[in-house]
């Protein structure tokens, strides 16, 4: 085909590159784009009030009639948080597993949405055609189950994405990694690569989801007369297996607590992904009835997420559970980076109130979801990519990965570390990077999507670090004089009632540059302020080394 | 002496307990109150815009007529750096060893002090009368040289408090820490024993700090050709000694960078702590100079600190040193709690520049300061004390320092788990908890001390979240209606070029509720205000689902 000879397959990561989360990569042939995931990012530390950020759509948006359709990894939040947002903007159909398909209508019932998504469910080993790509679904071991990595095939070659991945060769339920899948496609040929890089600074194997078992099956045993609460996350439906089936095992009753683990546990039972014996699930509001050798609380809160359910029983904020010296907490999780400090409250708070707490830090209660740096070679060796782009990491990641790479014998030239918003083309003479496409962070704050912008962060920021001080004033132009005022108010300064004197000192220097200014006979606003504003900053700073932003209101009669 | 038989020690922690950081515990017995360090603490994540915490020292100075005087373990700032701001309220001798005390001299010269701090040094092995105490200074390792922990002879026995230490039978200068005293001390009779609790959730030895010299001299022979850039604390001066050793060695010279490095490393030399061959040191303004391969850079920063040496090269913002791929950078730390993503930040900056960092994650070049389990059980049974405090740890700490010393065959009752504040009593009869003094955190922004409280933060805090409002309008009472305004500005809310319609809708809402307010014939300001504030915070709320400050200045004509 000569069409295919001249044109090229572009690769255009939208999120997920440089940074951990927000996942999103499109690509586009001549009319025709494939989305793959759709990720919702966290907020750094100084974007201050923003509860979730997402990736910038511009692109889709500008190009919306090639969009063939989406295809979903799985479904971590990381991976299909965004969804909703961009499905608001643009209707494109959707192709994931069961499991991830049940967390998604979830997700549009839970935000009442008012359209109907087109959601479509495919199975492992299954192939989807849109546009002029050729999307077959392979199974992975993650620890979400019904995860898949995806080979796509377009005209100038094959494509495989890993999405999240490890693997297990005892998993709890379900397949290991499709690894004799791999193998075959890299017999057939495999141009690009895009692998995951998240754990690629860790030596070794990521040990199996069963290890976490043996460890429970242990605590159970040693912990026979005391409750056991259980935090993980909701997501990882086969921990929550594990835990379950350990419990019932031991005479134990489980109860649940924490919105999304409900969600999710009641749509990995209705999707067979869960199996629960009969009369070993009771309601939360049941667990006084039971005595604390006969109880176990599976809940939400491991990230020690304020009002989450392990928060909450912490805390002692919980209407159906009080937690004191009879139980034993779990947190089956380790912290992700950024969440430290919440974590190690929760576990502080237990330790000063004499609960015994276990965490990943001393017993072996949890075992992460993605490859170690063996496994990584594994997924290249047997992929043998011709080209290769790490993914899913920060710099350090995906330059580690590239080491990887290299230390397996993939020439540099061959390697793209990428950024979000470049485009690699790929087609028959080679692979290059070009121009860049719109790329960033949207950020959102309650209902508002995208109006926090740099300028209200920038403000946010300076309020935060110094507070504020407003002066207040009514003018009258006609004799150039103050009409009333000026009035002094600040927040997150000093403490106003303590610091009279400096309130009523402002007032002063605010009227002498009032008067100034307006002696000079010039009815100009921003004059005027600017004056105010210089003379306020230039005495607070004097007094205090602080620079707290300063307000000018003026009025006219 | 019957004296001391109904009389009681008083042991009254006013930092480290339940926290890391803010080192600070008193002695009392009668007439007499002995100082044991006065650290500096850091902000938590929502102490916005606080800069540093020191110790509430009300107790002290509701008592100062008693102060005897006091003791500091060793020079890093969690355990003096609060002794400026307390030196300015009451004048203390204070008694520390030579390094410790040249550390202190830098810090008043910088702070430009107007008084002279009574400094005196001491040596391991010294002993100090104060009071009725009598304080003996006892070698240990640390990541800081001069580290001593204190036995103090009190009338009711012996109170040992241990510091920070590990031990290390192979430290790179100075001896091991005094094992055969400390056994010594346990046979004479210890009454209370306060130990350090850092490392103890890590189960053996902490390794030497000779370990980090051999890595290090493997990178050296690996990365000949490259310059290398080694970033740690700066009071680590056994640490820098082995890097300009090894750097000797290697024939490169050694250029320091970061003002906190310059001082100590000039105070270490004077004081006899660094051993410089003649003619390694160079200026760091000479370092383009000499190829990479004959250059050394050892610089502050290695915890990612804004402006540091590091973070100024990472980011092009060092006027004497450019990095580039000829560069090799080596952190030589671990991050603090709560600095992982500054230095994540570094390291993917540099990563992203395509420079080779190497960090304790993937390379043994850091080892910690503080004894893990094994080296404190060594501890506990050379003293043998009669009763147990944890110290220097947040509850996960203390209470797993418990377990360990319940483990050892100490019991439960003899051990007590402390609060900031808490006093302990000790007498011939026994130890109990007393009642508590006053305790907590004084928060330090600018120049000055004590005047962030409550009420700021939580304002700084609100403002962060959601940003604020302001309406200002003037009345006129004589008529009941409004003479000028109202106007609206926000901050951190919504970026206003793009809400104009927003703005405009919320002057509409404020103007009635004005004329509202005004129409009822009330003058009184509180009553207005509140109604304002109300309608336009209910208007916010239902067109964004926030929640800004809403401030309302009124004036009178």
């Amino acid at each position: 085909m000569a069409k295919g000879k001249n044109k090229k397959l572009r690769v255009i990561p939208l999120g997920g590159i440089g940074e951990i989360g927000k996942n999103m990569t499109l690509l586009e042939y001549s009319d025709n784009i494939l989305i793959i995931d759709c990720g919702l990012g966290f907020p750094d530390d100084d974007m201050f009030g923003v509860d979730i950020v997402t990736p910038d759509i511009t692109y889709l948006q500008n190009n919306r009639e090639k969009i063939v359709g989406m295809v979903v990894t799985h479904g971590h939040e990381d991976h299909i948080g965004a969804i909703p947002f961009v499905l608001q903007k643009i209707d494109i159909p959707i192709y994931a597993t069961r499991l991830t398909i049940g967390i998604l209508e979830n997700k549009f019932r839970e935000q009442k949405f008012d359209f109907e998504p087109r959601l479509n469910c495919v199975s492992a080993g299954d192939h989807v055609t849109l546009g002029v790509f050729d999307v077959e679904f392979i199974r992975v071991n993650h620890s979400i189950a019904d995860a898949v990595c995806l080979a796509i095939r377009t005209p100038v070659g094959m494509v495989v994405h890993s999405g999240d991945f490890k693997i297990d060769p005892t998993p709890v339920d379900g397949d290991m990694t499709d690894l004799a899948r791999l193998g075959e496609l890299g017999r057939e040929g495999v141009k690009l690569l895009m692998c995951e890089s998240t754990n690629v600074e860790r030596q070794g194997y990521t040990p199996s989801e069963r290890k976490v078992g043996e460890s429970l099956v242990r605590f159970f045993d040693e912990y026979r007369d005391k409750r056991i609460i259980i935090s993980t996350f909701s997501s990882n439906v086969h921990r929550v297996q594990q835990v379950i089936d350990i419990a019932a095992k031991h005479g134990r009753k489980v109860a649940i607590t924490g919105r999304s683990m409900i969600n999710i546990v009641n749509a990995a039972i209705t999707l067979g992904y869960m199996n629960v014996p009969t009369g070993v699930l009771c309601d939360i509001s049941e667990v006084k009835k039971y005595p604390p050798s006969k109880m176990t609380i599976v809940s939400t809160g491991s990230q020690g997420e304020p009002m989450s359910g392990l928060y909450r029983m912490t805390y002692g904020m919980h209407d159906k559970v009080d937690l004191g010296p009879d139980d034993l907490v779990i947190i089956s999780a380790s912290a992700i980076p950024g969440n430290e400090r919440l974590v190690g409250n929760i576990i502080n708070e237990l330790c000063r109130k004499g609960i015994e707490v276990l965490s990943d830090i001393d017993a072996d209660v949890h075992v992460s979801g993605h490859a170690c740096s063996e496994e990584l070679k594994i997924f290249h060796a047997l992929t043998k990519p011709e080209y290769f782009m790490p993914i899913h990491g920060e710099s350090r990641h995906l330059m580690r990965h590239k080491e990887l790479a290299e230390h397996m014998g993939m020439p540099s030239n061959r390697i793209f570390v990428s950024e979000i918003g470049k485009i690699l083309e790929i087609d028959s003479t080679g692979a290059r990077f070009g121009v860049s496409v719109p790329s960033g962070v949207i950020m959102v704050d309650g209902t508002g999507v995208g109006d926090v912008g740099n300028v209200v962060l920038r403000d946010r920021r300076k309020l935060a670090e110094e507070g504020l001080i407003i002066v207040s004033a009514t003018v009258d132009f006609s004799v150039y004089d103050i009409a009333a005022g000026p009035e002094i108010v600040s927040r997150g300064f000093v403490y106003e009632k303590e610091s009279e004197q400096m309130i009523s000192d402002m007032k002063d220097v605010a009227r002498d540059a009032l008067k100034d200014a307006l002696w000079q006979g010039v009815a100009d606003y921003a004059f005027i302020k600017g004056r105010v504003r210089d003379e306020i900053s230039k005495y607070v700073h004097q007094k205090t080394k602080r620079k707290p932003m300063v307000i000018v209101m003026l009025m006219e009669v």
